[in-house]
């Protein structure tokens, strides 16, 4: 039973408008009144939402899937539950909620349900607004240690790069102690998931295309770093990776990476590639079976523990702060790709101001 | 030190001719000599040896991968070591040898070394021949309940099925007692898979073009039968297999495979199909963390595995039997995907009658 809340909500946000001749991706302002819960929402003051350049951009949609806030009301059985309550800080993703009733449901793995509901079909939609209506069951507490500002990266691109690192990480070929982990493209995810990979134990090898990205790279704990634009370092990266992490959303030439595979090494798909599609040599896989696995963001419960080790490991993204009343610039500066690494909108400074006290 | 053979040993077989314009493939007669023996290698008397259309057609090479036969003699280093002795009746396959130095064959995967050596680059080329030379390492002890004949196709055929089983058999979805299995394409490999896999106590679909092909299949263990080209078998199909072994070497719609793949899938692709790329949609991999994996032979551990679990099942071959003097008209056959499943050339007409009696 959907309850009625005692006073209406109103949020203010951001939805997406037709966008213009010089401004390609365009928000404006929009206000929306919460008058009641559904029986497993709640009501979420945001604290701090990243912008993420994930998919389904569509006219109306208000974006959003990377939010830290506090929990305000809880609908009926989230309250005879208690996993979440009111005062709580908690955090959101991709997924709104999911069947709960399919194989995968059923299996833990909701990221990969029949028919999951992600943020746009949130009640009230994503998170570029003041507060979100969300299913209590999509919604994690936050550990201490991470501040809301570093946590919210964490919910789309933190859970993208932390899933595949955790299936994929074993072979018949590799012992543990021998497992090389490459990243390729060093932006919002690639930077998390050099931390990850790093802090998990793996060899770690960054690839990038610009020379100058090196000093950084090294800090976040790649022991070593190649421009793969360059034949030479290519040659030598023939056969040398267990499992390398596709972090960018363009066409790459897969061929190239599958060949810096060692038998059974793996190339993790984690982005949908501009053309919609993976090409590759039969040849290069056969000889030395080796695969191209898709990863679909994280399940529930690799969420939990993706925030656990990265509070356990001080794992934080690199981020530059802006405010939600930016939007329009801020996202501005992910679409021309010059973010560095992740653009965090501060929502409530008062609470991000005592955070970094 | 390579060992003088007493007495010269006088091969006769079959080497690939200049193809004519009735004849796709050609095999001209070549008698060859053997005087001497490397210290690790083998002359082995062949008893029977089958067609497999794989690559490496070259004028001049001499094919056949797929051998029974009797050692007649060995180099002096296979004499000491004692495995493989004079009188043993042995199966020989894709591999002439490897390197045994490089990473996949330190790690017990022979068939994925850096420099394998094929069965055309074996001393005197491969099994269309009365003899060859083998590599002693690279030569398995048949079963005695296999008859030799039966046994051939395993080499090739065989062994490429069952290792994919064994590798790709386990899921993070379904528990072993739902794992479900797909063999694409029921020519001689694919009636050799569902044999395999049924035994192994999977669920276990054939997936044809033609409707007539349903009984056989379900003789040779199939659960269920599915023509794929008929559209509502195909949605039916979705998300439906844990593996699919990909058994034809031509292109196929790989979208629509990946599809049928339930989340964590695995499309093995065991043969390099015509164009030699795989083209998939990334979406559909991404979504349920499905992948394509390649699978290139068989291991010597796994050969030895594969013969004894044939053994002990009664997994054989159908077979049509031929002589190596019809090595043309049977070729004619497999090229016009006419040979129902596989072609076996008796080469020892003596030791396969008494077999059979």
């Amino acid at each position: 039973m959907s309850k009625q809340l005692m006073k209406p909500i109103t949020v203010k946000g951001y939805a997406v408008a037709e966008p213009t001749e010089t401004q390609k991706f365009l928000l404006k302002p929009i206000e929306q009144q919460v008058n009641s819960l559904g029986e497993n929402d709640i009501f979420v003051d945001i604290i701090a939402s990243s912008i993420c350049y994930g998919a389904f951009h569509h006219v109306g949609n208000i974006p959003g899937h990377e939010i830290v806030g506090i929990v305000r009301h809880v609908g009926e059985r989230v309250e005879k539950d208690g996993k979440i309550a009111v005062g709580m800080r908690v955090g959101m993703g991709w997924n709104y909620s999911s069947c709960l009733e399919c194989g995968s449901c059923k299996h833990h793995f909701e990221n990969l349900c029949d028919s999951s509901k992600p943020f746009m079909n949130a009640p009230i939609g994503g998170g570029f607004q003041n507060g979100v209506v969300w299913d209590s069951r999509f919604v994690y507490p936050i550990p201490e240690k991470l501040k809301s500002v570093d946590a919210a990266p964490l919910f789309c691109a933190g859970a993208a790069v932390f899933s595949p690192l955790k299936l994929y990480r074993e072979s018949p070929y590799s012992k543990p102690n021998e497992f090389k982990v490459a990243v390729l493209g060093l932006g919002g995810l690639g930077h998390l998931a050099l931390q990850f990979a790093s802090k998990m134990g793996f060899h770690v090898t960054a690839l990038s295309t610009s020379a100058n990205k090196e000093e950084e790279c090294r800090l976040f704990g790649a022991n070593d770093f190649h421009v793969h634009t360059n034949e030479n370092s290519v040659k030598q990266l023939n056969s040398n990776f267990d499992l390398i992490l596709n972090c960018v959303s363009t066409d790459i030439d897969t061929d190239k990476f599958v060949k810096m595979l060692k038998p059974f090494g793996k190339l993790a798909i984690i982005g949908v590639p501009s053309s919609g599609s993976i090409k590759a040599g039969a040849f290069a896989m056969i000889m030395k079976n080796r695969s191209i696995v898709g990863s679909g963001g994280a399940s529930n419960d690799q969420i939990r523990e993706m925030l656990n080790f990265a509070a356990e490991h001080n794992i934080k993204p690199q981020i530059e702060l802006s405010s939600l009343e930016k939007v329009n610039e801020a996202m501005e500066k992910v679409v021309k790709n010059q973010a560095r690494y992740r653009i965090v909108m501060v929502v409530d400074k008062e609470i991000v101001d005592k955070e970094n006290q």
